[in-house]
């Protein structure tokens, strides 16, 4: 199967750019899954359940989240309730949410998601290592094809859980940097990895806000309001291609799509 | 003019590779000028004069480091007298090494070298925003070709300083993750931008250091040696493309140069 | 002369307290000049300009802030006009306010103020050592007195000012952590020393906020409104002994002025 | 019955302060059992078999240790062996070393011994919080008395460990800062609670290293060697009275024994 991770969703440029490009996207890379995190997707910060439905409908097959996951207190009862949506693996136990989900892929395959998030640099929080040990062994045994979003700040601690993983998983990659790396690979065991896919939202900007609200802020100390800013939108992810059998990935490529490519994109939607 | 940047050289293995690989590089990719950070050249940590000697031997022309600068206090001598190797510019005024050089290019330009460390997720340091300000003015201003390492952690901020910088130098290119980031690019002002141009050392690695080790330290909090690893050695690096005239850049490429291919370039090298 | 530093003055509590006890600490304890932290003041954070002539009118001769000092940025017109009102002096240049400011006391010796923020665990600034060379610089020499709120984490860093400016100041004393520390000391150069005096608000808290609040988010990671909490309300401070004549300190006591304290202190401001 | 915890003993000062003074405050202030942290008892930094001995010879009952506890290796198999000596219970569970003791204190109680690490601005572990529920339900619950060593950076997370374990403990007390803290107090539950107990070492120092070193390297970002200082050698702790049939703590008290006091309490070690 082919799946395609894209990464933090910001405002409503990214939620624009993955709406109108998401169907052509699984028509044009013949997609069999579609996973995103959106912890950005509200104003630059958290998830509302109108967007879920937003994302769901466009073709979003998965949505992971991050550190943000709790900003908009309204997504809440579409966390307990859904499905298709996880909270970060290694919260407390009381937090809100699945801390793993299996959906199905168009190929009928199950696939399992988990989301965890990094300690360094990062708030207080459980090992994520201990977490994916045991949200992995809870996971029903035939599901083969298990993808892991680390959402951590540390390239040495994404790598770490990578290989820790290697051979465990069809794919660890990662979110929250908002840069993408150049450094996707599928490790020796089998397994897709990726430090950063990368933003999906405005790039010119620092991480998605407004460079002149930033500036202000660093240059001066005053408060700004960090709005999302609005040039240059780009989605940003990586496809990898899994065999479904052992759930192993073969190959895994980074894309980034930019809004020049739309039109051809709502057009490969329409005719499918 | 054709500036190549290379990122942290780790250890044996990424000495090994920019020593055998540069020469050709330079020859094969028509280089003017080569800058290496070298900030983990010394067993994985630090830098020696023996090292030094070697990296400028093998034609690196200038040498930047980080936040590991002193921990091989041998280079201090190196620091002071050497007039191709900077100190991070926002360290303390007494801090040894010079905070800014100039170096000639190969085609007679003459080249800036700053080094500038970031301050999110590092240790205690001031603004590099403040000493970009004041090195860049103190730096003569014939010198229109201007070269800025930026150490950090954090992608916000090299985003953030290549914005303010932006039309002042001729690239901000980042190092410190040891992961190469897909961002390279030149901003309107004419500064090529990456957040970080990735790690020169064994890729089969947590980020340099052997797996095993780091691994085991982190789940069980055992302290572990962690020595520099062997496997996968590549050469990480940028080349940017700089009008000589207007000191702006026109272009920048990602290079990865694998072991394997260092036959064809010590072959190239001979030729010329 | 005889100085009382007040510290993290924490909402409406706090303010309570502050107002109520003040007058009556000035006869009672013979005190010739009254200096507060009031960067909690507002609700738990900030200051407003209600707030701050409340606090002016209550006998707080100078007020010093923190981390939380623009929080409100109603705040800003008294930052940049009021003359015994200032910001952390290792701010960047830009930032709104004064770096150092010159009260009178009751005696008619005037009395440098400076406030410094700590860089270990606290957000990214420039240092405070380095800050305090200039400012000192800057005041008159006149300016015999001198006190320094050091708003800082570690308690290293805080050890570390203090001997770095014994002998220069007449007292450096801590803020920030909201818990007094039983270390108060004239140190051999004759500067006043404690790492911290410690919180004026609710002691029935979390460092003056709802004990279930933060306890709430810590176990679920649930957001909640980390409301500033009402039982068990105390001043702390402390009292500092100063030569006018040479600036140096001779003494150093800690007080926590409880609420069953204050009718007694109402009366002696009566009285007087 | 009366305990005492004795704070962060640094390098050969706070080993000899406390060889020298246990014995004697064990008879003059009538204590039941003797407990202190020894992270940095060996020149500074980890804990040596030989200083576990001579520690234990003095009349020290039980040990707790801390960041530091892995520095010195040689300290391994006592910490596997030994009853009296436990590591932080929030380390991994392959961490060496056992995560709670039990001790039998003069007057025939047993008394359950926990250490803790906190999470905020320390390296990355896991909830402290969770921990102590697992450690005290697998405590036996006959052990009444219950005493919990928190060594944590933040003023809020001690505080907050402290109002989680009230009434279930009968003590929480804080090391790592190396500064006493003056909110010493019993909560309602009946807990005894101290930010921090201070250090026993040199007090003429920063944080018990000498502050001409200290002070060079963060002025010049020069690395020196940090040694453990000498001067005005200080034993820091609390002593907590405690019902022994219900484990409430009754009473808490501050203590700080200077060099001078040493001699009288020699006599009184003799004496008795
Ligand atoms: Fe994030
Ligand atoms: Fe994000
Ligand atoms: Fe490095
Ligand atoms: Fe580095
Ligand atoms: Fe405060
Ligand atoms: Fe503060
Ligand atoms: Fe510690
Ligand atoms: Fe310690």
């Amino acid at each position: 199967m082919r799946l395609l991770f894209i990464g933090d969703i910001v405002g409503r440029p990214g939620r624009d750019i993955a709406r109108r490009g998401v169907p052509g996207l699984i028509v044009d890379r013949q997609l069999d899954l579609v996973i995103a995190n959106a912890e950005n997707a509200a104003g630059g910060s958290g998830l509302t359940p109108e967007i879920y439905k937003e994302l769901v409908a466009a073709g979003v097959d998965a949505i992971t989240l991050g550190d943000h996951i709790y900003r908009r207190r309204e997504i809440f009862p579409i966390l307990q309730r859904e499905e298709n949506i996880v909270r970060p693996a290694n919260l407390p136990d009381e937090a809100v949410g699945r801390s793993w989900a299996t959906v199905k892929a168009r190929n009928g395959s199950l696939v399992g998601v988990v989301s965890l998030l990094g300690q360094l640099y990062m708030k207080p929080i459980d090992s994520p290592f201990t977490a994916a040990d045991r949200v992995l062994a809870e996971m029903p045994s035939d599901v083969k094809v298990r993808f892991v979003d680390f959402h951590a700040e540390a390239t040495g601690e994404a790598q770490l859980l990578g290989r820790f993983l290697d051979g465990r998983v069809s794919a660890v990659l990662g979110t929250h940097t908002h840069v993408p790396t150049a450094d996707e690979t599928v490790f020796p065991g089998g397994t897709a990895f990726q430090c950063d896919v990368g933003m999906t939202g405005p790039f010119d900007s620092v991480i998605g806000r407004r460079i002149d609200r930033v500036l202000e802020t660093r240059l001066t100390a005053n408060p700004t309001a960090f709005d999302v800013a609005t040039g240059d939108v780009r989605l940003s992810g990586s496809i990898v291609t899994i065999d479904d059998e052992t759930g192993k990935a073969t190959a895994i490529e980074r894309i980034c799509v930019r809004e020049e490519e739309l039109p051809a994109l709502e057009a490969a939607a329409k005719r499918s």
